[in-house]
């Protein structure tokens, strides 16, 4: 059975891609326009097989394959990507359909967004993360040097298909990964989401879990649809997480879920060093997270870097550092400015106490 | 006296900036917000020390100089100012003014507009083509090899103020260029208009006429934002102007507005031969086009390239070349598909036999 999100900007259908309303939208909408699909190595040996074999409207498809990986999230590929659309004749009416991770879907939703001033596109998230974070929101975005999705625009994909069928192809590294922003969406507004995660087994996540993520951010996203005050609330683990990520980006060794998990964990300390979250709370948040993700070690000397990360974080409108702290497991408050010393025993305590 | 020309996304004033509301928002909305003031060579020197001297506000704000010319609205431009960006710690509540024209306008929203999925902007055109044209409808764009604006997203401006006192740094040569836009707007809807406009001296251009045609673009514009159907009456001139641009685009002997007032003149032609335009309306936008624009001179031998780059053109759904063809001085029909027999004939007819 296929679940919709259905919000004013976004639909999301939850299921296996067969029941959804994909094969209509070939037949219907599209059935004139020149597809291309937008894929990686492994979502063009694993995943577009299986769509191939199952809709005939795909089988004169142009396919583009796009290095994989964070580090290629950058404008020299969507370069190559437009010379190839100038040399297929895209033209105003063709569809993009995005086959992959979260890298397939940020970069492919710009590519299409830019080009000629905007291509239609369809969504089939292939990663946990891409499906439970990326999914809804419409942000899609590219890398600048060490910047995280500093270029980018708010567009929406005409639907995006969540078929939990193509998490067989992740490894459980992955998975555990995309499990970060579940547990974000949790801690922002639904303690029984927290319960139901608590007891979760990362090989067998289920339609409904990730239907009930995505329900979630659906509702933040749509009371502000363009980032201007409510969505904040989304940036939770973020502030943190984005610069550990930008800190790493070149090693490899730490996935975007373990970034944001253990931002969570840093920014869960700052609220509580501050007042606004209890002992037992910041205690269960943390332990949960120890439990769930691999450890991460981070070096005093480095934390003069992650705090000038931060600093250039898109979210921050001054030279101050703000923050969406979670008050309890179910709410966030937003718009939290903290000063450095906060953040560094905060850090400290993360990384080096414990 | 500024009058306001007020649409859903759009609020444009013409009239001096002096009495625009520019000094009221740089001391509301954005008396904390760093500033960054988009300039070419050209209007560094003619226009930005007027406004410097004028507003306080604008004493502590950075100038980016951008190489003037079309062939300098590409991304590797964009891409130095957003490293720039960066290292001035622009964050999302700063402004960006792009003081210029309409390449400076275009590429200036652009840049604005992908920067940390959008900062916002304030136009402040300087030629009479960037007042009249780019003024209204939220394009923005730069050129990808040939083809002009591939690349672009529609983004509005927060405030647009068109003051002529810009125009008399415009050659003479530049401000015919900015008359063929009007016209445009003339035979699209408005006979009385026209009249006005065949009396015009360019060096004597009025808020009033400014104000007119921005008033025709805006109606339009409003009825149809991102360009899905009515819209498409501003193509007028544009399908044929384009490639004819796009053709001498490394010669810079042609400004845009003569490629599009003998992009009228061809599309005209069209329009008569396939029975939409009387001989007699046909042979008065002619007249007048030939009377106020310098001659244009195109070989046979280069119409196949001139057909190859309309086929590319973003407003073709298919690889029929579609036109918005004029019925009458005031009114023009939309999506006219044409065979390339009749398109050659026009060309042959406006650049060959007379």
């Amino acid at each position: 059975m296929v679940k919709t999100v259905e919000s004013t900007k976004n639909r999301v259908e939850v299921g296996s891609i067969l029941e959804s309303s994909f094969q209509s939208m070939l037949d219907n909408e599209f059935s004139n326009s020149k597809k291309i699909v937008m894929v990686d190595e492994n979502t063009q040996e694993e995943c577009w097989p299986y769509l191939l074999t199952i809709f005939e409207g795909l089988e004169d498809a142009e396919v583009i394959v796009l290095p994989s990986g964070e580090e290629n999230k950058v404008m020299e590929v969507c370069f190559q990507v437009w010379e190839a659309f100038t040399n297929y004749g895209i033209q105003r009416g063709d569809l993009i359909i995005n086959l992959g991770g979260g890298v397939i879907t940020d970069m492919g939703g710009l590519i299409a967004s830019l080009f000629k001033r905007g291509l239609r596109f369809i969504n089939i998230p292939t990663s946990l993360l891409a499906m439970v974070d990326a999914s809804v929101g419409g942000k899609t975005g590219i890398n600048l040097g060490q910047y995280k999705n500093q270029l980018g625009v708010f567009a929406f994909p005409e639907l995006t298909i969540c078929d939990p069928i193509f998490l067989k192809t992740l490894s459980e590294k992955e998975l555990i990964s995309g499990t970060a922003e579940m547990y974000k969406h949790a801690i922002i507004s639904s303690e029984e989401h927290w319960k139901t995660l608590k007891t979760l087994s990362v090989n067998n996540v289920s339609s409904d879990v990730i239907y009930n993520s995505i329900q979630i951010k659906a509702e933040v996203v749509d009371n502000d649809p363009t980032e201007k005050g409510l969505r904040k609330v989304l940036n939770l683990g973020h502030t943190i997480g984005h610069a550990i990520e930008g800190f790493f980006i070149e090693d490899h060794v730490y996935t975007h879920g373990q970034c944001v998990a253990w931002g969570i964990v840093v920014e869960s300390k700052v609220s509580e060093q501050l007042g606004h979250l209890s002992k037992e709370n910041f205690n269960e948040i943390s332990d949960v997270i120890r439990d769930k993700f691999p450890p991460m070690t981070i070096a005093k000397e480095n934390f003069d870097v992650l705090i000038a990360l931060m600093k250039n974080d898109k979210k921050n409108n001054s030279s101050k550092i703000n923050f969406s702290l979670p008050s309890k497991i179910g709410a966030v408050l937003i718009d939290q400015q903290v000063d450095e010393d906060t953040i560094r025993k905060a850090l400290e305590f993360t990384f080096i106490e414990n």
